[in-house]
């Protein structure tokens, strides 16, 4: 089934920055309880944006969290130091987000990654940019998951984030995406999809039903997680049902929960 | 973009049943208006429930849409001779449903068919059922194709129908479904896929979210046209946002305009 990134621990959100600076352990229990009551399958934990505090702040996220998290979490950092003190801290065998091809990322991620047992997120990334087109995503897809299987990290373990741009750019940019999830998924049936999808819709009103209509789009073409907030029940809805549309929902027994939580309404 | 046949008039329905025993022309005339303004690009017609009554209840729908319609009619019914006689009554080239491999039906069809300037519905159901595999959808889609090619009708002219069937009976029957669209696509690209949605939700709750849902998967397969009530404003919403992702909507205008009146809502 699809799985649920969680991405609201993350301190360029101003509550969650402000209850980091406070130390405030409620806040940010209760905050990770409502995701995993949600359905989401891990927690990102970001604590990037109190620029000379990321590695306090981790560390004392993780502390915060760990005692109560029933998921893995998902590290969220582009420093391989702070990943290395938080992937020691963790119980359960986390994700890491992210490598991409952009050459310093990608230098200072390779050692941290090698030999490691987690999951990781790719992004299709490299320094000449964002893909422009379907085949820059593809090839920048097996370029990763070529580079990870080097250093052991096997291809069901690694999550490849194509990089969702926004629609109101360019009216291809759906397809684009669509096209190369569809071309990775036949390359290598075990990878993972993942990313945000809510570039999708910048720049156009009610961007919330363009972004739960694109998952159901993507989920088609094979994405089968994504980093999105949980508490948004109507994309939740949305994923559960086309979980079960798409046959990885036996009995319907995820949708039918879902109806009876009232989280599923039509 | 994607074509909507609106469904609404069709004796079937309790309220249009009695409009047409009434002779109420202000219903009906109304009716076909509100499909009109939500979006509809063909008007079902179909008389078919109130037994005896059939030719002269269709010939009194067609002369009473006819003066107001805007776009073209779909003449829905299994009686050839029907079907002449309302073929003969309308302004616009109509689309003709359907035709499927069943025997009887088929060959009744075929002489009605044969040389007509019609859009034309094609089920692929033959004398053993409802098919049960993909390959049983796709074989069944072939041979209306070639036959239907044979008698003058161009691929473009015809609207496969693959029968959406109940995904709680099975719940491969989504993927079933999808499978055949994407190869009937691939095989002949320029056929379009039709078909009612609702059954793919029989015997759920929340039916509504299951066929919207549905219908954007399977518009990502390659469905382009749905038999469905243009005036749930929630399936409209999805349809438009969904053709907007697929890159169907130049400089998203179809989605924003849905979003003006009101129809696109998050």
């Amino acid at each position: 089934m699809f799985e649920v990134i969680g991405e609201r621990i993350n301190t360029s959100r101003k509550l969650v920055q402000a209850a980091v600076a406070d130390r405030d352990v409620a806040y940010i229990i209760e905050d990770v309880k409502k995701q995993q009551d949600a359905g989401a399958n891990y927690i990102d934990v970001n604590a990037g944006a109190r620029i000379g505090h990321e590695e306090k702040d981790m560390r004392w996220l993780i502390n915060t969290i760990q005692p109560i998290a029933t998921i893995p979490l998902t590290l969220d950092s582009p420093d391989p130091a702070i990943l290395e003190m938080a992937f020691q801290m963790v119980k359960n065998t986390p994700m890491i987000n992210s490598i991409s091809l952009e050459k310093d990322r990608f230098d200072a991620m390779m050692p941290f990654l090698s030999g490691k047992e987690c999951k990781v997120i790719a992004l299709c990334m490299d320094d000449s940019g964002m893909p422009a087109a379907s085949d820059d995503i593809v090839n920048r897809a097996i370029t990763l998951v070529e580079e990870l299987n080097k250093i052991g990290i096997p291809t069901t373990s690694i999550y490849i984030d194509p990089l969702v741009q926004p629609i109101s750019t360019d009216v291809n940019k759906g397809m684009m995406v669509l096209d190369a999830v569809w071309a990775i998924k036949t390359r290598f049936p075990e990878a993972h999809i993942t990313g945000g999808l809510s570039n999708i819709s910048y720049g156009l009103p009610q961007r919330k039903i363009i972004n739960r209509t694109f998952v159901s789009l993507m989920m088609t073409a094979g994405m089968d997680s994504a980093i999105i907030d949980p508490l948004d029940s109507k994309i939740m809805a949305t994923i559960r049902t086309a979980d079960m549309l798409l046959g990885k929902d036996n009995f319907c027994m995820g949708y039918l929960k879902g109806v009876r939580s009232g989280m599923i309404e039509s």
